[in-house]
C-alpha cells in the first residue's frame, strides 16, 4: 500500500527524462474539461514541466500554446529544444506527442520572477468579490460529471452563472474566487492551468462548448497563497471564432496571471 | 533601370525559397523602431509570408511571435516545419536566423478567413475618432529621425500623444487611425506587422522604450480598404515588465485584428 498526499496536480503532471531534451509523462483522466477530453491547460502545464526541467530558470513568464489534435488519454512523450538561454531569461520549446502524432506545441520564455525588480505601476482593478469564506462553493463543493477538473478546482462566486441555471446572461463575462481543492496553493505553472481551468464565458451567449486553438500566457508575480480572484470575459465572436481575456489576481490584490485564448464554437 | 511601384512593406517582406521548407529574406533598415533596430512585427511578417508559402491556407488567423536576439539590417534564413495541416486550419513554425543564430521563433496557425461562417457577436465598440479626412496626420505627414517604420505608415489622432510634445498624459492608452503611406491597402499579413507599428503606450508614462519579448496577434477578418482605427493600451507594469493590447478595427467598424504583447521596458 502507498500512502501519498501528493496533489492529483502535481502527480498527473509528473514528467520522467529518458533521453536528451525528451520526457515521458501520462496524460490521466483526472482533468478533462467539459469536451470530455484532457485540458488544454493541463497539457499546457505538462509542457512547462518539461521545460522548467530543461531552462536554468525557475518561473515560466510567457507560454503559448498551439492546440494541435484533440489529447487521448494516454501516454504522451514530450520534445524539447532551447531556443535561447541569456543572463535574465531563456526561452524552449515544448512538443506534446502521443502515439507519434503531436497535439500540442508550446514555445515558453522562463524567468526569475523574484529576480523582477524594475518598474511597477498597475492601472486596473482585481474583481470586486465578497470574502470567499461569506460565498458558497458553486457545484455545492461537488463536480460536473464527465468535467473532471471540477474534482480538482474549487470556485466561489457571489452567484451561480447564468447557463448553470439554465438562463445565460447575455454577458459573456464573469467574476469568481478559484483555488485547488485539498489545500495545494498555486505556483506559476499551475497558473498556467488554471487559466483554462474554469467554464468558458461563452456560455453565457448560450454556447455548449468551445474548443481553444490558441492560448497565451502571462505569469507576472508567484501567487500568494489562498483563493484567486478571477475575471474572464470575451468581447469578440466572429464567423465561430471568440477570444477569452482570463486574469487571476492572488489573495493580497496583485495580479499574478493574464492570458487570452482563440477558440473555436462547437456544435451550433 | 528598374522601374517599380512595388511598395517597401512587398518589397521588404520578399521571400525566396531555396530548400525544402527553408527561405532566404533580407531584413532591411526601412522598418527600424524606436530602438533603431528593426521592427519586430516586420520580422513577424517576414515569417508568416514563408509559413503562407508553406501551408495551404491563405490568411494567417493567430500567430505568436518570440524575440529571442537583437535583429541586425542582415541578410536572414527562415527554416519552416508544418505542424499540421487539417481541413479547416494549419499550423506551422518559421525561426528566422541571422548568421546561424535565431532572433525570432514564430508558430501560427491559417486559415481562410473568407470561410468562417460560424457565429458573429460584438459586444465592443470600435474606437470613436473623428473622420480621418478631417484630421491632421502626426509628425506632419514626415517622420521620426531613425524611427524609419514612421516612413511607411501614416499616423491621423484628434490630437498629438502627450509624451511627443513631452508631456506625457500618464494614461497609457491612446487611439488614433493608422494605414501605410503610398494608398497600399492591409491583409492579414499587414495587420501581423501594423499592431507592433506605432509607439508603445508606455510612452505616455513616461518611458524611453521598450523591449518586445512576446507578441501574440488574432487576425479575426480581412480588412476593408482604407484607414485602420486602432486602439493601443497597458495596464500593468510590473517588475519592469508590461502587456500591450492592441486592437485594429477597418475602415467598415470591423474588428480585424487584436494582439497582446509582453514587453521589458528599457533603461530608467
Amino acid at each position: 500500500m502507498t500512502i501519498t498526499s501528493e496533489h492529483p496536480f502535481d502527480a498527473d503532471t509528473r514528467i520522467e527524462r529518458v533521453g536528451a531534451g525528451t520526457y515521458t509523462a501520462d496524460v490521466t483522466d483526472r482533468f478533462t474539461a467539459l469536451t470530455g477530453t484532457p485540458n488544454g491547460g493541463y497539457l499546457l502545464a505538462l509542457c512547462l514541466r518539461a521545460l522548467g526541467d530543461e531552462l536554468p530558470f525557475p518561473d515560466p513568464l510567457v507560454a503559448s500554446a498551439s492546440f494541435l489534435r484533440p489529447p487521448a488519454t494516454a501516454p504522451a512523450e514530450i520534445r524539447t529544444d532551447v531556443a535561447r538561454a541569456g543572463r535574465r531569461t531563456a526561452t524552449g520549446e515544448a512538443r506534446l506527442l502521443q502515439d507519434g502524432r503531436e497535439a500540442v506545441r508550446v514555445v515558453a520564455t522562463f524567468t526569475d520572477l523574484r529576480a523582477a525588480g524594475g518598474r511597477t505601476l498597475v492601472l486596473a482593478d482585481p474583481p470586486r468579490l465578497p470574502a470567499p469564506e461569506q460565498l458558497a462553493s458553486l457545484l455545492g463543493g461537488g463536480s460536473l460529471p464527465g468535467v473532471n477538473i471540477t474534482q480538482h478546482v474549487e470556485y466561489r462566486a457571489a452567484q451561480p452563472p447564468g447557463w448553470a441555471e439554465g438562463r445565460p446572461s447575455g454577458a459573456p463575462a464573469l467574476e469568481f474566487w478559484m483555488r485547488f481543492k485539498g489545500g495545494r496553493d498555486a505556483d506559476p505553472t499551475a497558473l498556467a492551468f488554471l487559466v483554462d481551468a474554469a467554464a468558458p464565458a461563452v456560455l453565457e451567449i448560450g454556447e455548449q462548448a468551445s474548443a481553444t486553438m490558441q492560448l497565451t500566457v502571462h505569469l507576472r508575480a508567484r501567487p500568494a497563497p489562498g483563493w484567486l480572484a478571477c475575471r474572464v470575459s470575451t468581447r469578440f465572436v466572429i464567423g465561430g471564432y471568440h477570444e477569452e481575456d482570463f486574469e487571476i489576481w492572488d489573495s493580497e490584490g496583485r495580479l499574478v496571471a493574464q492570458s487570452r485564448q482563440l477558440a473555436l464554437l462547437l456544435g451550433g
